[in-house]
């Protein structure tokens, strides 16, 4: 049933190979002409993160840093990130998964010599990221962190395991870091509920939210892990599945969805992998704070900055979330998604779900008029 | 297989509801007297915490506190205690499950008047708590987060549906805050390895250590959530595991191990249903920093006085501990679990676990000598 993957894991691990060992064969020509092996990598910094108006999310600009062997200041960092290759090239082979922690210590033993924090190790995987396009966890390199949890109809393969998205029990299956090997193999759900807190999660589950409405439900753990977003993008264009998002109504729930949507500044370089720019947001916007009447909380100074910075942001100029911005200014209120408790722990499932769903949907739910 | 639990799940409930029909049967007989309702609830204040030499964990010491609704004073919080407890009967009554935030939000609609903040309602849930000497979660209350993940060869049944924790995926099983809910139909593993960071443990599912070790391998992400205690307890009595833990070699993984072991101070009043007094700290310890030549970072101020609380906690006052803690103290330095990384990836399963699990278990393991 899933729409074929555009790379499917095998090709995904091949293009990673032939990445790694295309750098090596440059290496190579270089020192073959006997001139000090040069890298051209792609600036991560600001002056070359662009907001592509037609793909919706920041990506790179075509400046480059060239990094030589035959400079005393860059040699040390080229052999680092030769190192680093070779042992991301070992991974890739094996199977096998190593943490960016692990990656660090793994260091220890180089001749190419330790790194001095995880800030200088990390920095060096991002270089390879950006050469290549690939995000890290292609490279064999992926965060501690789990991603978010899912329940509903969905069956997937990991491996020779077979898993089922409502079998994994209450708390649901777990994305891991390593994604991108998992399989979707069968789905009936139609569409995404994704929602930023455990609480909610929890709440959709006990109230068969992922039945009543066909849905996978997705709890965020409050702003996404890359494992998540890269979930969010798989089902929305593998699965061909709408994907909504509910988060607390506040500047920084507004941001947890946007980040889904366009992607975040800060990986310009792989927002490719990971923005889902049809993704919507439905709630808790400032207009729901005062249609539902719900208990809210003063915006500090902070809420405050962090809106006038929204306002600006290339993101967030659409017509829907400047009229939100400018409504939460305006009422000087903040609310939470568990809010809706106020009327009763099934309100946000029987009520407003389904209203909120038909507006960016444009379908009844739950035979709601 | 496993061993009847003491308390089913039906008696657990059984009992959430005796205890709640039994206080408000006080309440009515005071009423009846034509006297204003009193409610003996068991003091929380450090003064009442005693450290149980024999159970060899903190539990609440004998006083108590009267709450009068005679007094004016304390009127407002009788009443909002009783509606938290008709709150829970209804939770239970219907197996239904709400989190802190929505049991504050919920109150926004009763006659006894809402909670100022959640810190109001979080107090009088654990009034209810020590007076029956039973977990909020028994009384349909439940923290928003998440416990720990498992993987190995357990299988449970939540309701209806039949979980393996082999095949929840690469992220494992996660520990759902109703753990209780959860039955242990089947267990084969014949031990429990519980690591602090998830990056150990994705590292022991990927070299098959549960496989190798026959463990349930638990991620405890960090300070062990209530409900990962509660499965370790459970895991330790009914399924009748020993229990490993390895953490930071620092005090903080120090500490992580102990509030396993032999509880909180501040969860005195619940810890006969968490504490773990048979667990066993396993490493990373100050003597294998040494004895294993690990890249460390030296200790922090912070770290110091953290060791000199310890070393004056009555729980730490064993042999083993008081060395380790005064070993720590004298190399001046710390390590991290992935800091074996500097061996190779699988270093920590096939060396440094097997002499660990043979000096607390006395068995040999992997065929090592």
């Amino acid at each position: 049933m899933p729409k074929k993957a555009e790379t499917s894991l095998k090709a995904r691990h091949q293009k990673a190979l032939d990445d790694l060992a295309g750098l090596g064969r440059d290496v190579i020509e270089d020192i073959n002409k006997a001139q000090p092996p040069k890298l051209k990598i792609p600036s991560r910094s600001t002056a070359n993160i662009i907001y592509d108006k037609k793909h919706r999310y920041y990506v790179l600009g075509p400046r480059y840093g060239v990094r030589s062997a035959g400079s005393m200041k860059q040699v040390k960092k080229v052999a680092q990130l030769l190192c680093t290759a070779d042992f991301a090239k070992e991974l890739v082979e094996t199977g096998k998964f190593a943490t960016l922690r692990e990656m660090y210590y793994t260091a220890e033993g180089w001749e190419a010599g330790p790194f001095r924090d995880q800030g200088e190790s990390d920095a060096i995987i991002e270089d390879l990221e950006a050469t290549f396009g690939l995000k890290r966890e292609s490279l064999g390199l992926t965060p501690e962190e789990d991603g978010a949890a899912v329940y509903g109809n969905l069956v997937m393969r990991e491996g020779d395991v077979t898993i089922d998205a409502t079998k994994s029990g209450r708390g649901g299956y777990t994305i891991p870091p390593t994604i991108d090997d998992v399989e979707f193999v069968k789905c009936k759900a139609k569409r995404v509920i994704a929602v930023e807190t455990m609480g909610m999660y929890h709440r959709l589950i006990q109230e068969d939210a992922w039945k009543k409405f066909n849905a996978l439900i997705v709890g965020l753990k409050g702003q996404a892990a890359r494992a998540t977003r890269r979930f969010l993008k798989r089902a929305n264009e593998e699965l061909e599945l709408p994907v909504s998002i509910c988060c607390d109504g506040d500047p920084f729930g507004y941001h947890i969805g946007m980040v889904i949507i366009s992607g975040s500044a800060n990986l310009a370089y792989i927002n490719h992998e990971l923005a889902v720019p049809d993704a919507k947001y439905i709630g808790v916007t400032a207009s729901d704070i005062v249609n539902y009447k719900l208990p809210t909380d003063k915006l500090r100074e902070l809420d405050i900055a962090r809106l006038k910075q929204l306002q600006k942001d290339p993101r967030y100029n659409t017509e829907f979330w400047q009229y939100e911005i400018k409504k939460m200014m305006e009422i000087g209120k903040k609310a939470e998604q568990q809010a809706f408790a106020k009327y009763g722990l099934a309100y946000v499932v029987n009520e407003y779900l389904p209203a909120k769903l038909k507006e960016v949907e444009g379908q009844q739910f739950l035979g709601k008029k």
